[in-house]
C-alpha cells in the first residue's frame, strides 16, 4: 500500500458522470477533472515550526471535495490514485 | 453537507440583482460575479506556528461580503456553494 | 453596517477636489483614484503565529491617509465604502 | 500633522542640487529622483509575531538616506512628503 | 558513499518498464521521467527555526514514490543516484 | 558620516584593477562591477521575531568579497559609498 | 584567507575530467559546470528567529557535492574559489 509521508493523503478518485453540454458528450480531454475522492490513506502529520506534529483532519474513508488541479497522480497495482496535501482538500462531504 | 478544513467556510452565494448598465440586461458571462453570502458552515480553524488552533470569526447564519475572485465553486445536492479561506471574507454584514 | 474581518479596516473615502491638469476636468476614469478617508469601523485584529491577537492603531472616526490602489469597493446602502487591510495606511491625518 | 502607522516614517524631501550631465540641467522628468530627507514623524514600531513592538532607529530631526524608488508621495497642507517604511532607509546621515 | 546534508535523501532510480504508446517505443528523452526509487541514504535533518532537529520519515531501503522533476542527478562510482528532498517524496510504497 | 540602519554595512569600494580582455582597457560601463571593499561603518543589527537583536559579524576596517550587484551607492561628502545588507557580504579577506 | 560569513561556505572546484559527447571534446562554454568541490572554509552558522546559532554540517576538508548553478566564483590570491551557502551543498562524499 502506499504510506503518505507528512501532511499528505492518498485519494482513490470518484468519476463524477460524464459532463454533457448541449447533449454532447465531451471528449476525455475537456471532461472537468473530477473533484472527488475517498481517502485510502493519511500521512503523519506536519511538522511544525515549534517542533510539534499538527494530526490530519481526514481520516481513511472519508469522502472529499478538493482543489481540481491539485496532486500528483501515482499508478500502483494498476489503479490510478492521487496524492495530494491534506490543505489542498476543501472539505468532508458528510 | 459539506464540512470545511482549516480555516475554510462554506458560503451560500447571494445573487444581487442582474446587473443593468445603460438599461441593458448583461448577459451572464459580464455579469459582475456575486459577491455576497451567507455562511452555511465554518471549519475548526487553522493551525498556528506554536501548535494552537484558531477559532474562527463568522458563524454559520453570518450574512458576508468577500472578495469577488476568492474560493472555489462546489456543487453539492445540486446546489451550488462557494468554499473560501475566512481571509477572503471582508466583512459581516450586521 | 459592516463589520470588518481580522486585521481589515471599513473607510469611507473621501473625493478630493476633481483634478485640473491645464485647466480641463478629467474624465472620470482619468481621475487620480483618492487616497483619503474616514474610518467607519474596524476589525478585531490579526491572530500572530505564537496565537496572541493584535489591536489594531486606528479607530473609527479618525481621517487616514492610504495606499491608493489597496482594498476593495464594496457597496453597502447605496454607499460607498473601501475594505482594506490596516497595514496598507500610511498615516492618520491629526 | 501627519501621524504614520506601525513601522513607517513620514520624511521631508531635501532636493538635491539639479543634476548637471554635460552642461544640460536635466528637464525635470529625467532628474534623478532625491533620495535625501528630514525625518518629521515616526511610526509606533512594528509588531513581532511573538506580540511584542519593536521600536524604531529614526528619530524626528534626522537626517536620512533612502532607497530612491520607495515609499508613497502624500501632499499634505501643500507640502510634499514621502511615507516609507523604516527599512527602506538606509542610514542617518550624522 | 554519498551522505546527503539536512533533509536531503539520497535514492536510486528505478527504471518503470519502457513506456509504449500505440506500439512504439519511445525514443529515451521522450519517456516519462522514473517516479520511483529505493532510498539509499538520509540526512540528519532539517533545523526548524526554534534550534530543533527534525528526524526524516524515509529510512534506508524504503520503496519510495517521488515528484517526478524534483532533485538533482548525481553520478557517483559510475551509477546515477537522485538527490532531492525529503518534502519531495509522496509516499512510501509498503 | 553614514550611520547604517539595522542589518545593513556602509564600504568603501576598492576599485580592482583595470579589466583587460584581449589587451583592450574596456570602456568604463562594462568594466567588470568592482566586488571588494573595506568597511567603514556597521548597522545596530536585526530584530528577529522573538524581539531579540542580532550583532553583526564584520567590523570597521574588515576587507570584504560581496555579491556583485547588491547595496545600494551614496555620494556622500564627493566620496561613493556602497550601503549593503550583511547577507550581501560573501566573506571576510583575512 | 577567505572567512564566509554566516551559513556560507568557501569551496575550492574540482575540475572534472572534460566530458566527451560522440567523441568531440566540448568547447569550455558548453562543458557542464563542476559540481564537486572541497570544502577551504565554513562560516559561523545562521541565526535562527529565535536568536540561536545553527552549527554547520561541513567542516574543511570535505569533498563535497553541490547544485551546479549554486554560489558566487571569487578569485582570490589567483586561485578561484566558490563560495555558496550550506544549504547548496547536497552531499558529503565519503
Amino acid at each position: 500500500m502506499l504510506k503518505p509521508l507528512g501532511d499528505r493523503v492518498v485519494i482513490e478518485i470518484i468519476e463524477t458522470e460524464q459532463k454533457m453540454i448541449g447533449g454532447i458528450v465531451l471528449p476525455d480531454s475537456a471532461k472537468e477533472k473530477p473533484s472527488e475522492g475517498i481517502v485510502v490513506a493519511t500521512g503523519a502529520g506536519r511538522i511544525l515550526e515549534n517542533g510539534t506534529k499538527t494530526t490530519l483532519e481526514t481520516k481513511v474513508g472519508d469522502r472529499i471535495v478538493f482543489s481540481k488541479y491539485s496532486g500528483t497522480e501515482v499508478k500502483y497495482d494498476d489503479k490510478e490514485y492521487l496524492i495530494l496535501r491534506e490543505d489542498d482538500i476543501l472539505a468532508i462531504v458528510e
